[in-house]
């Protein structure tokens, strides 16, 4: 058996780290390059201790044909814009690619362009890159060139709205969406905001009503529903690593909360990742797995959504390694489960 | 100068000793009984060892006459319904009372003994006792012989919503609370829920439209903003010691943001621990302390008010000092900031 | 194939959790039966719920013919004196047994009942249990019907000191170590000194001097090295789930730290799991791994030994998993890296 | 009453804010100047969210003559270097100083610029600063001009060993000091290697027998003891905020732990923040407070002592608001008690 060669771009951060770490239990992929310009010249254990004694692979300044060259597929961890650029060079020597930024995630180009700010690198390709959910795009994950890694906090937005917009039983208006992540979703670069006397013994609400992830759990949810809707999504930084718990409250359509387990069991009877369940989940139910735990509690007019996953597993890391495996015919939970 | 005597029955908990920890800052008034049939017989440091060398009070079985005959008013830190009963016998011996327990807070003995599954052992004083938000209530307050001291989450609810429903700004109904929590709001009784390693990194929701902060929350800002207001409340134990912060979700009602934090402004203007600020606040803002901080943020057809309190504070013991100066004609703050 | 059987008896806590969790990605051993006297008649999922939708396997009330029936290995997670007697129960029934009690651990029948307090229920097997710790005796467990499975901080304090100690580069007396651990180590029964608001937040030593992993430790260095060696052990307890870092002050012997660095290497050579750094390692870089990670620094006449684990993975259930692996001539690594 | 009029230095750190916070508290003294070249023209409220409503002083850069004209002592919270550079300046506009960093700590010049890598801007002033420990200190400190006020680690040294050295209750070698800090300590400035999610869920040893303390701690134990000693000194970063728990390994001299507890307790007698405890203590036991917790136990030959500080608090911003107490006549405990 030859294993999936896999590289990865933009070797520092947390997402990178996991997805090496992911892969260590791999058995058929391995990481076999790695790029980041300031750590150019090290291998990926000295910049990661935890890889240390089981990683050497170096890393190198990023050249796009040189990594297409060695690899099946690039993991590319790299910030929005300057993915998009990558993403494109990469392509084009024939390497495939899973893009953990936001840049080929949005249908429309205008959407993208006002919420992040900047010119797309490659417009052309925007709202025609699948969105890597394999829960709901897995045929079209299968043959691609290039796939849209989801968001962390939409993942735990879209698992468990899509199907009852889709199925009717909750309105499409005035959802809120309010949501509670690690820090870990705040990266690895040095600011002072994410340090730890910072951050610990505290919760914080950011970015309320402006965050870059309201227009793709609202795109997302739209798309696969077939139905426009509008949430007003709140994140919260909270004083753990890993972890994002979205509580959702929605408006009832003259439907049960009985109906909605059921729809939501039926939609997910063939998702080896989503477990849809009796309790209260915490993010800890699910912490370092690919898992995503949700629920649905009735509260009068409103129902309230409650779902959980890892945000640097199926919130990013580990939702690219099931897009790898499906990307490359393998089975959906291996390395992963 | 006399000082203020204090007596704490239920001495053994998280709110007993932050009672103790602000005294001893305390420049008149001081702890000089306390009581727990678990602990009779130890010293308070001897059951706080944060307290070693600060305070060799002896804890003793709590009969209401001993006490009452040495204190000007006691802490009473016992779970509703034994809290009831031993207020009722304080009270018999002249001896004045805040209570930390939910059982005089409502306005309706119907309510309390549905939400609380308790015959209420002094019914007929259920609905004819002043809630201990001195922001409000500080002139029955004054001359209370029994406070009801406010739950947490309320406070932080109340605080934020009273005004704007009051004048009018926001619907009276769908307004969603969802609230954020240290686990020292869970009491220091032994219990696998609440051990470090179920709760330490992971957040979960708990109580979902089902606890009984609910009604206090709908009870109070009812009677302080004379309109009857519905609100969906959902709680969550966020691993850190203390701190709740809540987000509350409100419909505007053809008024602008800005007018709500004029309205804020206004209404607090003579409160000092009220603080309405431009920046989101976060749990730590108030940490250790008995101040408020609240926000609002625009979201289209809804705002978004964010206030966070130290649960142990304002939320419990803070607010109780600050009590218990109004009660004793001490300048409101003294102890406290 | 057929996968290796395995019963878990105690599956109520965290190392029961954790053999169940490193199982899940093993691919060739499976649970097959869990029991716990407590929770007869639930499911694994419905004890630990971040099992759901993965282990369905009931609780039943433990009877050593029936699980010895079912099963291959037995993971015994009871607490030590009620272990030995259930070990002895399931030999009898013919199947293999790793205990993670320290019933059979300590060479000394008569060192066992001083710090345990315990008459021991099978005293002729005490001095003749393999010590589960693969890198020294793998041979041993390899056949072994009972493996006493080594105690947490003792990994961290045996793994670096037994080769130091058997080249002579160290001397024998005069050894501190100094040992911090995370909160998972205290288990997972109902206890004050363990909520999450007693340990958060806050580090303090216990058991000074008085901790029975002391006598395992100078037991098995001794052993290992063929000398007799005395520790001084002070444990501590750290806001932390897991990792234990372990800091072991020891003389110099006249020999360099490079030397004491290359014997550390020498030794660990074949160790897939043991990695000697030249960087200071933190617990994080083995957490939730079965990876230890250690170094030496020079300080005058002392060298100082750093040595990190994952109390609950080579601390326990992962070094269970390793020997199992062992046992049934599985390669080492098989489910772990 | 006129206040104490202090001026803060540096003022964005967390040693600055901690000054601030507790000065709010004290009835006879205020901040009334504050300075930092990166936030002037904002205000301490706006550079800490925690004083908003509280404290709206301005920040301006600094300004020696300026700030000498407005306050009666000034708060250094500056970098080594710059600090001397600065308490040069302040000096000699006639205004008192207590100083937060090591500049002035040591007797030697010689030490001092062979551990910090620095040309001393002051050299004629090393060895002639008083050490700000009022427990041995508080003469020299009412008079001076300038305190050195005490490092964190070494305070937590200092106040357990001086006595028992000068004692001759142990013996002055081979003394083993194991020390675990919240990060607080590491500071505010935007770095890696503090960031939450590389510190948080972690315990690890740093500069093992190369840390700045370490010097600090021989000097002051030989200065306040009259005999030289030396210690061999391990840091350690601890997931929490704040705190600092000492564990010190001694040698007994032929005299016993109680022996060694009664002339702690007698040392301190008089010190109204020092508590020689008979529990175990644990930073959490002094938390946000200016108090001390030391305690012996035995361990054969050699004698273990515990001691527990707030870093931030006792182990500088506290020690320092102390210090200003005996500088200006206010008793010891004023605003900290």
């Amino acid at each position: 058996m030859t294993k999936i060669k896999v590289g990865i771009a933009g070797a520092t951060g947390y997402t990178a780290l996991e997805v090496a770490r992911l892969l260590m239990a791999h058995p058929e992929a391995e990481v076999v390059a790695a790029t980041s310009r300031a750590e150019d010249g090290n291998t990926l254990a000295e910049v990661h201790p935890s890889l240390a004694g089981r990683c050497d692979v170096p890393i190198e300044n990023l050249d796009a044909k040189t990594i297409a060259g060695k690899c099946d597929v690039v993991m590319c961890c790299l910030p929005h814009g300057a993915s998009a650029e990558t993403v494109h060079a990469l392509v084009q020597h024939d390497v495939r690619v899973i893009d953990f930024s936001a840049d080929f995630r949005l249908s429309s180009l205008e959407v993208y362009e006002k919420w992040y700010g900047v010119k797309h690198p490659w417009p052309e390709r925007v709202g025609k890159t699948v969105y890597g959910m394999p829960e709901f795009f897995a045929d079209e994950i299968a043959t691609a060139d290039v796939v849209a890694n989801p968001g962390c906090y939409p993942t735990s937005a879209i698992l468990p709205l899509s199907p009852l917009v889709k199925s009717g039983l909750i309105e499409t208006t005035d959802i809120i969406v309010d949501s509670k992540s690690g820090v870990s979703g705040a990266g690895r670069s040095a600011k002072v905001a994410t340090l730890y006397c910072e951050t610990n013994e505290s919760i914080a609400a950011y970015a309320v009503g402006s965050h870059r992830h309201g227009p793709e759990i609202n795109d997302l949810v739209s798309r696969i529903a077939g139905a426009p809707v509008q949430t007003l999504f709140t994140p919260h930084l909270t004083p753990m690593d890993r972890g994002i718990l979205s509580t959702i409250y929605v408006r009832k359509n003259g439907h049960s909360v009985d109906e909605m387990m059921q729809c939501l069991r039926d939609q997910y009877a063939g998702s080896p990742f989503v477990n849809v369940v009796d309790h209260l989940p915490a993010t800890k139910h699910v912490a370092g797995t690919n898992y995503v735990q949700m629920t649905v509690r009735d509260c009068g007019d409103r129902a309230v959504l409650v779902c959980v996953i890892d945000n640097l597993a199926k919130g990013a890391s580990g939702a690219a390694i099931q897009n790898m495996n499906v990307m490359f015919g393998k089975p959906e939970t291996m390395g992963l489960a």
